[in-house]
């Protein structure tokens, strides 16, 4: 089975344009098939300042609303992507951006309003696997920004851990897909506060002792739901920690059923 | 040998919403392969005005600086970009958004600095024609914004007419190709203020002609000369008027060798 890496990388690497150059170096020097897809960090509400446009909030989420959505669309799906493209071509990866509206790669509806109408976001319930396919079997690498579709005109702010996992899943059936989440820390900690505190290896009955435990913070939840949700719809691998795991060389959390 | 239209769609379509949406269904509703490029229209200064980016010109062009460029990728490569393809997958149509990056689809020098140093703007010396056949194989439409790169990391603005006449070219090896450039006029006008001049067909010798009667205003010049050049290097037909001669019904300027 042919192997595909899909790696997740997160705002804080996006933001620093020295980090995200040594990211943009190791990804395009992996072998093989692979996937970025990566969010747009703080830049959103940095323009949305600059631009006086009001940051709606709901239980500490983000609502995306009409203008939110066009400056997201422009950040994520241009500024951001583009510049990743242009950066892995130079490195002789030949990626090639997306958002979930081109080929109709990711297809998505809108968060239904139950108790909060979170906007413009949408909830993913098709990737276009043979899309994926003839890209990757053509050598190029897909670069996907945060945005979905509906297949009817409206582009839809997505969770780009969710996209990751989704495709994840989508390409397991062909593929040996192995799924990175890069962020800011080494992996999954037992306390933040101490960097010797690092667990290499969770599986499921360690993931369910963590949680009784309560050791698992209330921000690494998403991820590991996201993790084991992959690992059971045919994902073989997931690998969190920091960006430069994807070189193999540092000590991150490696996350299996 | 198969039929290819290739389309350019200026800033009055594209500011304005219905006539933008429109001009995407007559696009959609093209039988057979098809590609748009699309500029960004007043988007642009608007945006650069609301953001305080300043505006530099040099008989009467834009500069490219730093800013703007970075406001280009965002505007051009995502807002613009995406809408338009989430319109298109609205209408049925299997559009695939691209920067010139994007695959290394479309590649650029800066232009040399001879009198003016115009700014990260792109002369195109590459067009990636067997990325272009794989999407057109495979019924995508690719949807090109006017961005380029350098292959070096570098996005660079160009001109989306050349961008348009360089891909016609291209593919002009392997297609029949045909260029349609949309405007806000009818055509090619003998008076700008008598809709009645419309000139219908002009050839090599007829373009000679009003050249040296100096009927072809200055705003027309570099299209012509765009269009006789794609003619000579292998196009079959340029169209130039409204965005609805796509449709083939309403009058407009024809441009063969």
């Amino acid at each position: 089975m042919t192997k595909v890496s899909i790696i997740k990388v997160g705002g804080n690497v996006i933001e620093n344009p020295k980090d995200l150059d040594n990211f943009l170096k190791d990804f395009a020097s992996i072998t093989g098939s692979k996937i970025l897809v990566h969010g747009g960090g703080k830049k959103v509400s940095k323009w949305a300042e600059r631009l006086g446009i009001p940051v709606e909030m709901k239980d500490g989420r983000r609502i995306t609303n009409t203008e939110t959505l066009e400056l997201i669309t422009g950040i994520y799906g241009g500024q951001v992507n583009k510049n990743i493209v242009a950066s892995l071509q130079g490195y002789n990866c030949n990626a090639i951006g997306l958002s979930g509206a081109d080929a109709n790669a990711i297809q998505a509806v809108k968060r239904p309003i139950e108790n909060t109408d979170f906007g413009w976001v949408g909830d993913i319930t098709y990737v276009n696997t043979s899309f994926f396919k003839l890209l990757l079997n053509n050598a190029l690498s897909p670069i996907c920004c945060a945005l979905t579709h509906d297949a009817n005109g409206q582009i839809l702010n997505t969770n780009a851990d969710t996209i990751a996992s989704s495709i994840a899943v989508a390409l397991g059936k062909d593929f040996e897909v192995t799924l990175y989440y890069c962020f800011e820390q080494m992996g999954v900690m037992k306390s933040l506060k101490d960097q010797n505190s690092l667990i290499e290896h969770i599986d499921s009955q360690i993931y369910k002792k963590l949680k009784e435990e309560h050791i698992i913070s209330e921000g690494m939840l998403p991820k590991m739901k996201n993790s084991f949700d992959a690992l059971q719809n045919g994902v073989s691998k997931v690998h969190i920690g920091k960006p430069e795991m994807i070189k193999g060389t540092i000590k991150h959390t490696t996350i299996t059923l």
